[in-house]
């Protein structure tokens, strides 16, 4: 099966998750619209006519005839075959449970930038960015950070990943986690990581696996930048 | 099997979608924090040491020997045994996929009235909460809406429901969303529920069902406060 993924060419975005799940996977995948003429297949597909089932926005996920959007259903889909998931039932809620936790942190890490409007430049909205911010950095991302140590520190398995004894999809997110805070608030994550040595070592596990360590060092991984989910302002990092 | 439903007694808020599911299906639960020394077994099930796989936050729900988190993820189980849910996986996926963008949608309402921080009152963020608001009355909630609708209209079983030919619980969870809004802006929806009408033929019907329709004239049922999701402050309204 040679999967498509559709996402904004130009950032690593929520696109990102779907992309280390497919790497790490070795999984034959396109990403279309960095492709020429790709963006407007992307653009045919959510806006088209002849899409019975269409997403409301990117990423989403070609699969033969399904066509999946929401990037924890792309996933929660993707988990099951990649073997990136727990076989059993109550493994893989579990998964998808954290995923969904993950998700949460990354609409609040993006909303740091953007607290009034999407539609508005930054520039527009900064002062209310910077007091979200400061709220970002005292309360929610230590206790989200908080709460996935504490799920590695019960893990019946170990403390080596969030889902039993192997790797899942939501270690490959969280490692997205770490690597995106840290590129947009490195002061801030310097004093805040040094509380969640769990996290951090799962991070470090996940750069040095082969296939992902080899994607992070290609082409195919975009750089963070201004345009994307985790952005670096300084002036929002805390001193 | 008798569910225990976990969540804050006294709003609505995320819990509610998974209690529409709960009655519409007749099932056997407890709604345990609205019960005497429910809130500290909350507690204890969200915080205390002998919970392998804890929750983030309400709501969870404790089906046998299972705790399941994440309102999407509690529906995803449920969906499959109340027969909320299609059987074949990529109408699961599709039904997930709906039920993850209603999610974003109730997150960008609770952040109207509070677009800075959840841990401040919604007094000492009132300018920002305005201009959230408006951009997301003339926005975000049209382009949520916009998009039910059309997946509806593009339903090819007749849009008389979000999935196939028969009820599932992201309809319930839309109906959920539509009586959200005209509360919290009942001048915007007035103007803004015109363009969507299949959105509220579907909301409508749901009304209709007769165990919702006892359940929502029941005590079970808690009204609209301004501590939920939804909230009435009128100055956020458009007129």
């Amino acid at each position: 099966m040679r999967y498509e993924l559709y996402y904004w060419p130009g950032i690593q975005g929520r696109g990102e998750f779907v992309r280390l799940a497919l790497e790490e996977a070795g999984a034959d995948y396109v990403d279309v619209a960095r492709r020429a003429g790709g963006l407007e297949r992307m653009f045919r597909l959510l806006e088209g006519e002849r899409v019975a089932r269409p997403s409301f926005a990117p990423p989403f996920l070609r699969a033969g005839r399904l066509i999946i959007g929401q990037t924890a259903n792309i996933l929660l889909y993707l988990g099951a075959r990649l073997r990136l998931a727990p076989a059993s039932e109550a493994g893989r809620l579990w998964a998808h449970q954290l995923q969904l936790t993950i998700a949460d942190l990354v609409d609040e890490t993006h909303d740091t930038h953007h607290p009034i409007a999407s539609s508005l430049y930054y520039e527009d909205q900064r002062p209310e960015a910077k007091r979200r911010a400061a709220d970002f950095l005292k309360r929610r991302a230590p206790k989200y950070l908080g709460y996935f140590e504490r799920v590695l520190e019960l893990n019946p398995a170990g403390d080596g990943h969030l889902v039993g004894a192997r790797l899942s999809y939501p270690d490959l997110s969280l490692f997205q986690i770490l690597e995106g805070l840290r590129y947009a608030f490195p002061a801030a994550l310097q004093r805040l990581e040094r509380k969640f040595p769990r996290v951090v070592a799962l991070h470090d596990r996940v750069a040095e696996r082969p296939r992902l360590k080899a994607y992070l060092a290609s082409g195919r991984r975009l750089a963070f930048n201004e345009q994307g989910i985790f952005r670096h302002y300084p002036e929002l990092d805390a001193r």
